[in-house]
């Protein structure tokens, strides 16, 4: 078979404000790959299927002398994050054609793995016949980071109120979620009301868009809060602190806010000692959590999701050549539920 | 005998800034006491003999409508804080004469206690001699700070390296001991030569004055840092933050950075969740950690104080005239050491 175009998008210059489609990730079809004859030096081929846009990218998109928890992307380089495949090819003891397998991948149509190690790629049996791009929100990263967050740093006491943030992404609504199945009342924020009519749906007691209600006023009538579990920081984490009861637990899960620009100063975090907080970040990566969660995650969660008893929201686009303005959209919170970008069917 | 002289200080006026000694708070000599005749109504004569002055009366000092941790004091009020005094009568069946009892009493001279408990007067019994300002700093609420806070909160490992602000307060003089009692490396700030030399004294492995060297440049060559007791907060929190290691913890005990004033905004808080930080703020009257911990302090560090194994330092002042000044002087951390107003000796 003749070679074919094996399409990616690559990163080409660092933003100094929102990222722009176009500039700052390129789409670029100028590479081919001949699929019946590429050698794979005994790794596999795999074909992406899904790959997802999450707000943390933008953090990877900085000058690579900065340190943190997340690598730098390399002008030039092809951007990977969490994504699907399916595997076409294989030299591979443990890997076979036909299988799917989930972790980071690049966004490209076509790709040649090494091995299942580097990076970490884990088969998915999908016993539930679930959409592949279920595997990169509510059972991939985000999943993970409300599942592992919660139950490690949550603490919830009956009579609780919860607040979360960024109430309709994948890692707050699964918050909510996990909330409510212990009984605690839950208040829930949006920036539109699309997305507060799905916190409703998936069982907030309080839904409100942030743009047209006041955070603080909300919180003053339904708080204090026990426990708050934020996703954008800024004036949202202030209004939490503001309204926090003592001994409360603020989980800082992302500060999305802040991401675009030199971040939001917080103004009033005496409340800290003076309530007697445990404010406690955290990345979902962490060695301890992985270790303590993982494998009870995988266990526990399809299942839920399966039977609709786990509730989750996608916003699905098609083509790799939509991925810039995927990402911008995600920044600016545009995106109507959690964001894949669908490569290719099977 | 003929009524004599309770001189008291009282609080005249909320302050907009700093406090001001002779306006703030007024030294007044106008009440008189008849120490063998005065009534007693089934309660207790108490001398005072020393009174605490301490950074967080300063959020005593506010608007009465402004809830936080600690009661307001309201205008015309005598200031109250810990202290230690002496049985002069008693009408309470446990309570003799010549008995010590230290908790929250009035800055006067002489006062009627109703009972034990509202505040709650706890026994002194002195073993091994110690001054009796001993109680209101180390071997009070400063040292209980140093002490639950630490135990609590630190969740020290082999090879962490710590950083205090305020080292040389009874709270980080102590919090520095105990660190390095457990053999963690140990940098301390303070803003005095005379404050670094103590800090050292104390065995700090890092002692340096902030008012003259750059905390971040500090940290950048001694950190990061694994655990951090935070006095201060302010700029210095966000060097802490700048140079913390992933997953220390911060420790928040206070920020007096900010108390006369609006507050200073912290604005690199992003990296609670990049460096998975745990941030715990406390105050040490929470009951769960007075459960915890208090009959453990009071078993095991006055004999370390006796023995000198846990050294000090003491700011004494004589005479309730001093304390508009004292009040000033530790809000500028001009006090050399824990500021003690010695009220009388027995």
């Amino acid at each position: 078979m003749a070679p074919i175009t094996n399409a990616r998008v690559y990163f080409n210059e660092i933003p100094t404000g929102l990222p722009e489609p176009g500039k700052t990730v390129i789409y670029d079809e100028s590479q081919t790959i001949d699929l019946e004859n590429v050698p794979l030096h005994g790794g596999f081929l795999m074909k992406t299927l899904v790959v997802s846009i999450d707000p943390y990218l933008r953090g990877k998109m900085r000058d690579t002398s900065i340190r943190t928890y997340s690598k730098p992307y390399h002008v030039g380089e092809t951007l990977y994050n969490f994504g699907v495949g399916v595997v076409l090819r294989s030299e591979h003891p443990d890997v076979k054609p036909g299988e799917h397998y989930s972790g980071y991948v690049y966004f490209q149509q076509y790709e040649i793995h090494k091995d299942l190690k580097n990076p970490i790629l884990r088969k998915i049996d999908n016993e539930f016949n679930l959409p592949w791009s279920t595997y990169v929100g509510t059972l991939g990263m985000p999943g993970k980071t409300a599942y592992f967050g919660w139950n490690e740093f949550s603490h919830p006491e009956k009579g609780d109120t919860v607040f979360v943030s960024g109430g309709a992404g994948p890692v707050g609504s699964l918050v909510i979620q996990l909330a409510k199945a212990q009984g605690l009342k839950v208040i829930a924020s949006a920036g539109s009301e699309e997305k507060v009519a799905f916190i409703k749906k998936v069982g907030a007691d309080v839904a409100f868009n942030y743009k047209t209600t006041d955070t603080n006023e909300v919180l003053k009538k339904e708080g204090p809060v026990n426990i708050y579990w934020d996703n954008v920081g800024g004036p949202t984490l202030e209004a939490a602190l503001e309204n926090s009861a003592v001994e409360s637990r603020f989980i800082e899960c992302g500060m999305i806010s802040g991401y675009n620009d030199e971040g939001y100063p917080i103004r009033n975090l005496n409340l800290v000692f003076q309530n007697s907080i445990i404010m406690s970040g955290f990345i979902v990566f962490r060695p301890k959590l992985v270790n303590k969660y993982e494998e009870i995650f995988y266990k526990v969660l399809p299942e839920k999701v399966a039977k609709g008893e786990i509730k989750l929201n996608e916003d699905l686009t098609e083509g790799l050549k939509n991925v810039g303005q995927a990402i911008l959209d995600v920044q600016l919170g545009r995106n109507t539920g959690k964001k894949v970008i669908v490569v290719a069917s099977e």
